[in-house]
């Protein structure tokens, strides 16, 4: 399995919002073939190993272990399940059950009908946290981001932006975006920071959908930086009295009650299973305060910002302290970042 | 060298407003004897390695490293200088000049009067921070220490103490006070989380003083727990209509400017050569705002505590960030512990 695992492992950040999957065949305690998803579309880790035997028919009689349970269904490809039943494959080790509910459970019944022997481990969910997430809890993993200060601030509270960290900080801040199917930011964000929210370090294969939340999407400005980047961007608004055609790359959802629960709603219809909040302190406090914050990821420079700085949370107040496990601590420069995950 | 520094570590938190000092005598390669300077009022480190000689005549021809210049003054002892001079020590290798004006550079000059040979390596002011600090700037060494969320507040903003961090950071604060001359608090704190200011772990030789502003002396709960212990406690008001007798450990100073440029003043005045800040808020942020925070120990814990909490600096605005070196990062049970110094 961990021969799958590593596999499964080149497939991140390719397989947009399928999981990474990856799988070997085994003979005679004899490695026969190694696959693993490679991208979006692309045929499945099963397929891609049996691609990778010398004759199919060493298929006959083997085991397969498999980082994740093998489909049952007509989606992009066939399903994997039928596949393994026909090329004679007479074990399945399986990583973990599929939580799409498409297949969870199906395609190891459709294999143990076939009298395959099958084992699950339930040990390869690490693999795809924001993939099992999802369907577990009807809405993307949601992991907040900020830069601040060792007095927790994220800026001197003069409406300008203040940069804090160092490269090693900004380059992982990017590869942190890699990983991500969403950004999102607040109105105040979009104005102060005029960020372009992509990945710049690298072109990825899919980008993150850009997501601002604004009053009146009539009150954007055009020249901002968010729109000179073709990258899916989603403007979700309470009004738009906007006549002006948008760009093609540009959505539109306006709701006047937009909370961190609607949008959460509208991302778990959209498939979006994964979110990244990129600021300001008010929209990261109401996510915090609406208990939507699952994954937390903290860099902090070595400054004092002073009595007047903005909080990097500030507004809605949260009823109780919200426990994290701290997971990691790395430097990074001068930086230090932390990763923490609700407890 | 190295051995008369690790001698010298063993007076740490014994001498008080005295220099640790630690002292080896060598001969022909061969060292004779060790010394150190094991408490205020106690003989000095050269004294005290000299009493380690099995013969007094050992000492001629000899060889002393010491970490700090010998002593020219008749204080508590009377000068070391002389008495390296009586016994006849050739060499003396000095680890740091004493930057006491009373001695700097007399020692040496008396020593070479003498013909002795006198080397000064200038490595080992680091023994002796807060005391080279105080008698280079004419003020204590302040260091600035709070515990946050990873949000960056104090509490919750309800006025109410909260307890962010685990046992292993609070035991490593007690540490920290029992290295300083002094501890502060503003009146909020004194109000809110009724602390007793003394050092628990342990029974200091010298305990802090513990200092507390306030408005008004008359003012003050002497039910408060800070009034528990006999540890000595200044009282930094700015007018005191007080008619009653003040327990003997308990000293009044009022001024009705009292800013952190007039505490330096006093605590200078006074020779607190260290003075730690806990809190609260807006005590942190006169004295940032001052540029009187020379060290900063943060300990952060894993939690958020959202957007009405009280950020650990708050108040008085900084001009300009005001940039640290970290100098450690340290995981202690669940929080991380930050130590930063002023560029």
């Amino acid at each position: 399995m961990a021969k799958a695992i590593a596999a499964a492992r080149n497939g991140i950040t390719h397989t947009w919002t399928n999981p990474v999957v990856g799988a070997v065949i085994v003979k005679n305690n004899q490695l026969l073939a190694t696959g693993y998803h490679h991208r979006f579309g692309d045929m499945h880790a099963e397929i891609n190993a049996l691609s990778h035997l010398q004759d199919i028919n060493d298929a006959r009689g083997a085991t397969m272990y498999v980082t994740l349970e093998p489909c049952s269904h007509y989606g992009k490809t066939p399903p994997c399940a039928k596949r393994l039943i026909e090329v004679g494959i007479k074990r399945v080790v399986i990583g973990q059950q599929d939580p799409n509910p498409l297949v969870s459970g199906h395609g190891i019944a459709i294999l143990k009908a076939a009298g395959i022997a099958v084992t699950v481990l339930n040990k390869t969910a690490d693999l795809n946290v924001a993939y099992t997430f999802f369907y577990q809890h009807h809405r993307p993993l949601v992991t907040l981001k900020y830069a601040t200060s060792m007095d927790g601030k994220l800026n001197d509270g003069s409406k300008t932006r203040t940069l804090l960290t160092g490269k090693p900080a900004y380059h992982d801040s990017q590869t942190l975006r890699l990983h991500q199917q969403a950004i999102l930011i607040g109105e105040t964000t979009l104005t102060v920071d005029d960020p372009q929210l992509t990945v710049r370090d690298t072109t990825p294969d899919f980008p993150p959908i850009r997501i601002i939340l604004v009053n009146n999407a009539a009150d954007l400005n055009r020249n901002a930086t968010v729109f000179q980047s073709d990258a899916p961007l989603w403007i979700l608004c309470r009004q738009s009295t906007e006549q002006q055609k948008w760009p093609d790359f540009v959505s539109v959802f306006t709701d006047p009650t937009w909370a961190p629960q609607t949008i959460m709603q509208l991302l778990y219809e959209q498939g979006v299973q994964s979110l990244l909040i990129e600021g300001g302190a008010h929209t990261q406090a109401a996510f915090s305060t609406a208990g939507l914050v699952d994954r937390l990821v903290v860099y902090v420079a070595p400054l004092i910002l002073g009595g007047s700085g903005l909080p990097a949370i500030w507004g809605t107040g949260c009823k109780q302290p919200l426990p994290f496990d701290l997971t990691a601590t790395t430097q990074l420069g001068n930086d230090t970042r932390f990763d923490l995950r609700r407890q």
